[in-house]
């Protein structure tokens, strides 16, 4: 049994806590969460301030904001405990794993880090898709879905009380941003709308504005990818091949965490994204059985 | 640079040449052929009847038919060279793996088995859906497209001069097959046809079994595959993922020997299948920019 603690307790931590307890080689042992108003989920399971308040813990899935996963990360390993996360700041993730690399060898312990959907699985198609076709173009269009980044930023602007952003697929990597705003007290829809499409996040696609009474009532947290690929094997071309999925955001994240916490336990210290893992070791059960199903 | 060998010079072998000559890590050493009638292809690469005719290879790429891979794995691995190949008989991979892997240690060699795309590829894409989901149920639907199995199954009936065999999907793992024949001189087209759907091949499947005057005339070898699963994240349902391409079979398998030649290399001694293996060893370039680019 895999020893387990859940840092953080939002929306992807309550997820986690449900795909633990749907998996027969977890033994769910407590949660760290220091903000008590998150806490939107009941459960018996001990819930602490710090992780140093539990002891003999295998595995610590960081269920954070990305921005402070690196610094909690460091922290937790340097205690001697595996960590995985689903870090998504694309541009950061190689500096990240540097970092963690050297920590995690020095402390004995692993990492798993990205482990989520993109960067995470649709990493794993990407790989792939490059294994299967040495030449051609990879295009991740991403949606209809809320995108969690756009929807923060819509919400930062001024005069925006409320906001959603929905990720439009317009192909070939090209992306329409939809955003329903619920306006604060006086607040200029114009000037909001304005604003939103100059703010970094929204300047450089489509980007529409839409005044809504009520943002929560559109809330779904669905989400959906498409990666699709042309390209050549060996000296032919038009190998076409593609990936799609329509899934719960948080319900998959969290499940590719789990599945990953599996991994962790078996690896050499190191710090390691999906990619530099074998597949086998995030699926529950024996080998024998796994490549007779599988393979 | 990888010094390669090429074992089997049919169909196989021969996109493997074209997919070596566009690889810039590999130096393709030779090709061992014993049957010179099966070399269609002009190069200038040594053609051997024996491997031990080279001098330090590193991979050997089997391209033979499966069933004399096992034999010639062993032998190969014997001499310490590591082994590539696509065996692709499902129900014996383990046990394969089993003894290649005993083989393997005992000569500081590393083999990866079942490296096309079904088993493979495939398997790999199987392998991801199952980490994304922990319940639900996976179908593979093959075609439409040519069964090499079924064609051979059925040019072995008596009264069949040439035959092919489309395999058409049905969905849910069901498969039809139209089997195209050419007759023998005198031969009757209700028996032959009887014949073919009372073969094992076929009894289980819905058999259409069609004359034509010439079978060569149909031949592509064209392929595709839809993988599909519904299934469950923690506890959340109706998860859907689903993978698909359209591809040109032997070059396509081609690709991915040549992709896990690439990685059979970095292997500690043993054997492994595809799912064993982190995809990151199965691409060419550094790490670093491999997981800027993907990840």
């Amino acid at each position: 049994m895999i020893r387990t603690v859940i840092v953080g307790f939002g929306n992807i931590g309550a997820c986690v806590l449900e795909a633990l307890l749907e998996s027969p080689d977890f033994n769910l042992i407590g949660i760290v969460e220091t903000n008590k108003e998150l806490i939107k989920v009941k459960t018996d399971v001990s819930i602490q301030d710090d992780i140093s308040k539990f002891n003999d813990v295998h595995v610590a899935i960081l269920c954070t904001p990305s921005r402070i996963i690196p610094e909690l990360a460091e922290s937790i390993l340097s205690k001697g405990i595996n960590t995985v996360d689903a870090y998504d700041i694309h541009s950061k993730i190689f500096d990240l794993k540097d970092k963690l690399d050297k920590i995690s060898k020095n402390n004995k312990a692993a990492a798993i880090i990205a482990a989520g959907w993109d960067p995470g699985t649709d990493s794993v198609v990407r790989s792939l898709m490059e294994i299967m076709t040495l030449q051609g173009i990879t295009y991740t269009d991403f949606g209809p879905g809320m995108s969690m980044g756009h929807s923060v930023a819509a919400k930062a602007i001024k005069g925006v009380k409320d906001a959603l952003s929905i990720t439009v697929p317009l192909g070939t990597g090209i992306h329409r941003r939809i955003v329903y705003v619920e306006l604060a007290d006086n607040a200029d829809f114009t000037k909001v709308s304005q604003s939103i499409k100059k703010d970094d996040y929204f300047a450089n696609d489509e980007t529409h504005v839409i005044q809504v009474p009520n943002v929560n009532v559109l809330m779904d947290k669905g989400h959906a990818v498409n990666i699709s690929r042309k390209g050549v094997s060996g000296k032919t071309h038009n190998q076409i091949i593609n990936f799609s999925m329509s899934i719960n955001n948080p319900a998959l994240t969290a499940q590719i965490l789990v599945s990953c916490a599996r991994a962790v336990v078996k690896q050499a210290p190191g710090c390691y994204t999906m990619i530099e893992i074998p597949l086998i070791d995030m699926i529950h059960g024996d080998k024998e059985s796994i490549i007779r199903r599988l393979v």
